[in-house]
């Protein structure tokens, strides 16, 4: 069995708005469950309408409880159910230090490599090419997430190898995914940034275990998280023990299907304005489409992200997985400048 | 009884795949019907699969019709439903001409005022404001959608004509919202571009209308619209013989509630794909809330947006409608300087 | 200029939540602003966090205004922003008399015929057909809001004339849907109940415009309508002085595209918790599909359904809209018996 | 290094819409690259547009290759991408036996229990409700996927101890969720079905994992999951060697709020035209709310569940987890007299 955390400096506010004709004897029973769930009630009586304010010690308490008493109308539960997370529990921003590269400072490091580590010769290519453009941090997936058991899985160890040694080669920091807690070991071992991935936001299990380690982790946001959820799956690390966190915005699921998912570029000043966390955006998996990378990252750069993540290949026809939303070489130059002048433009460096 | 438009030299393309166990007579009863609806149809018999092409002049032919018949697996309707719209017919961008504000080429221009026009002193102080920071077009509503029937409706005709003469004494076009067909013929007395709202966006009775006027017309998306819907309802107003159409991009309802909707980024670079109407981007609505507002601004001018719609207030407590989604004076000046640097980093002015 | 409405004996209720550092200057200036606005204000001191509850007479006050304030961290606004069509204002089902036809009581009417009238021949043959099979009500379309500029758009006048006939052929009440206020006059001559469509929802002209009707309306959910939008635009229609209205889901959209739309059959109960309104289910637009939708229209009488709209269509494959998701006569039987069998286990009628 | 599975005879039909002004030259590009993709390609050239259709064994082609190629202005990928799942592969319906509980059948088990197992009394307690009232599996969390770090996880394996004992005491069959691939050799221990959680559908490493034993599997459907994902889920555990698969339905994420999720009745009927697995439904954690529960049950058996799952407690105010959604004793009894009213209607068995 599982300890659960617990936070015991941590107040919860609930608002409850009783019916209208709401009896005395409803009343008082609904202010006795919420003292004898710890609370201490203040009662406001409008002209129509009266309101119920409880203050107490109950961490993540479940509003639903009083919403199913008699005489109840509505509950709200005002507490933001995160608290490492939050910005109100830490003011400064988080600056991570991940070997020579700082992520939430002023200088945005633009993270770049391949989808699938595939061989050596396209590691070694990719990441020189890279390098040159300027990015500081090399990407390359060795466990691949894939949608259909008939997809290429990844190379497992031999990726995370050559990973490392491209790295390694071009001084680049590297970054790479880990789907389950039995990878976590070796993923340690090679990777500085080990990512979790859209699919496993929510695998409670994996984020406890990579709560123990002290690895910084990218955390990709899901593609049906609402930014609330997202910040509660970082809690789960940070409550775990690795303060060494950040987001990754890589687009949510909507209604439009031009776009394989809608990158949700708000949520960048979104997190900023509720989160000390740093936030990366990823506009190759966003988007799907290689002609849309580039706009889309040189928006994620003006809306004030702190990396920028995006799939480039030298030979895209070619790769085992989602080559056409890789950026061909060039591509990767010109938007190399663009974003490095944007940055620029709002006080911040490349 | 309303007369549909035809396009006569506008074919259509349609994939019918069959089920694995057809009959012979289901596929020639398939065939049959597709002949008899107009279509040419080429067979195509693969190792397990027999699939139909079928190319015909049957402009918006309902494909369910075909998904229906015995024998049919599926059926993929190829061909884009519109057609003036896009860029398949049209292949240089459109540019409009609006006064001396030219939209849709190399510059980008400012949309800027307040939600709605509340007073005299309120749109030229407001007018002062936005010309002095470089913005070419002036908005303020008249006619109000407001979601209760209890909030402030608008000035009407009233409102009109301060939108007109703060636009006269300091040389901006305006724009204002149309929301029924009884107002085209007043609302096009006094503006140099109709706007229709997003919740109007498939009111086709008005979009039918506006189509015979020579008004430049701004087209919001709907909230629940996707690009295809949007440059469905572009369709319209240009088949009823107004060409000068632009789009503006205003957010799309997604599950994320932090955000009043989720600005859709993406779809800037969608639209210019696909069409070659102009697309402005209204990043104040797309948010409701005044400091994600500039960085959603900047997000879009990065992204490739046609023109910038905000609103601005010089006393946004005070203001009737959308106070909090205002910019400030001060801010609206900086966040003006920051665009007009994005701008000049993709070849573009302000 | 149009006047608002106003509902003097109104309260509204505002919970601000402030920030842990907020300063008592802050504090004092945030309780200020709100008592300028009309409320009275209690503050709760919790052992972190400092929240303040505000009750007035402030109908639809915009709580953007007090999120904007320094020292504030959330606003939380109580109150249901509608009033005339929520429960707590009256607490017992509406029922509409709709000619001999009551709905919104024990019995379950059903609303059935074709998408769009086509002929005389074809609307008396359907409407002979759903007669026998024990519908209450014809529907029919005469304005058709079609998507695409370049479909059939309806009959007109003459369709509405062929649908009061076959009404009073076969004594059912009809209903057909209004497009533009400049329709009001000549469908409600014609019509028993008016029809809003799902495009309309929100097209604040014409629902003022029918509330100056006495006739019965029913009211589509938008595609992108929470619940709450959707109510709020009934209140527009009894604020405007109509007390017969009924709503009508029709599925919303998701990010799913196998079925048209997501039929919502949860916004059944939760409609009838919220509102005393009566609320039936259209199952051929939610789902776009034929055999979808007897299932779908058994899970809505299930779930509390008010009404149930089908269409109809004795020769689909010839039908001018629709005829895909049109069921045929047998079809249309069969359902009927399980509907009526279903009705009565939860003690309903058909 | 993972092997990928491997299906030989499954071909693949993708079709190629080329631009208006495609050259000759490009045009032969583009079938090149087919050919060299190992497809045979047809080309129908119409009034206007040159179509290519392309058939070949290409197991889960990344069509986004071909879009990339200049010249290409659309490309629909036409084959289902999953098979074992798919009704095209086994016409016959799935039925699985579980026990001596049949599941796919006519006859329509009722899986029932509470959220969370809390202890022997509690299991005791509600086994005997639900067996009293007709269910036939039981069911209870030992190990609790929580939103938050800070709530209640679950008894571990001392809770799998009490579920089978409960289990065994009334002759339950019964199931419980794995959250991590460690957790499955002590669940398929103790437990008749393992569940995977919403938030555990595109765990694709669990779904390996699972595919390895002969347990039957609980596949509930994501919050973002089309009916396509949920099937290649499905699809990935077929393919690792459990044939034993069913679905539950629990509610996707939309806009609406109201409820906790959007139950989606619709994917019901969609599944059983797709797919041979059995689908079952959860009211409980699909809408949230224990007064939504009864009706959305009822909806689920009149579209076509093959079970029905919902949380039971006799004390829900006390419950650890989800109390609110919870059932009272009495309200499940009545339930159950409904639902079996009901699947009569249709011509099954409860």
């Amino acid at each position: 069995m599982k300890k659960d955390f617990i936070n015991e400096d941590w107040s919860e506010v609930v608002v409850i708005v009783l019916e209208r004709n709401a009896t005395e004897k409803q009343i008082e029973n609904v202010i006795k469950h919420l003292e004898d769930y710890g609370f201490s009630v203040h009662k406001s009586t409008g002209v129509e309408q009266i309101v119920l304010g409880a203050i107490g010690v109950q961490p993540n308490f479940d509003s639903r409880k009083i919403s199913i008493i008699d005489g109840v109308l509505q509950v709200h539960r005002i507490t933001e159910p995160f608290k490492l997370a939050s910005r109100t529990f830490q003011k400064e921003n988080s600056v991570l230090k991940i070997k020579n590269v700082e992520l939430g400072g002023v200088a945005i490091p633009v993270i770049a490599g391949p989808c699938s580590v595939e061989s050596e010769e396209q590691m070694m290519t990719i990441a020189e090419i890279v390098k040159n453009a300027g990015a500081k941090i090399l990407r390359g997936g060795a466990f691949k997430p894939r949608t259909s058991p008939y997809s290429f899985q990844g190379l497992g160890e031999e990726g995370l190898k050559l990973l490392r040694k491209a790295g390694d080669e071009y001084e680049l920091a590297v970054v790479t995914e880990v789907m389950e807690s039995g990878q976590i070991e070796i993923v340690e071992k090679y990777s500085d940034i080990i990512q979790i991935g859209a699919r496993n936001m929510q695998n409670f299990s994996l984020l406890r275990e990579l709560g123990k380690t002290q690895k910084p982790i990218m955390l990709k946001r899901g593609m049906a998280a609402t930014v609330e959820d997202w910040l509660m799956s970082a809690e789960y690390i940070l409550a775990s023990g690795n303060k060494h966190v950040f987001l990754c915005e890589r687009g949510i699921r909507t209604f439009e299907t031009y776009t394989r998912n809608t990158f949700d570029v708000s949520a960048i000043p979104v997190v900023h304005k509720r989160s000390h966390l740093p936030v990366a955006a990823d506009p190759s998996h966003a988007t799907g489409l290689r002609d849309k990378v580039v706009p889309m990252a040189r928006a994620a750069v003006a809306a004030g992200a702190d990396a920028i993540m995006v799939e480039v290949h030298h030979d895209p026809e070619k790769a085992l997985s989602d080559g056409p939303q890789a950026l061909l070489p060039k591509q990767f130059e010109d938007m190399m400048k663009q974003l490095k002048a944007i940055a620029e433009v709002i006080g911040r460096t490349m």
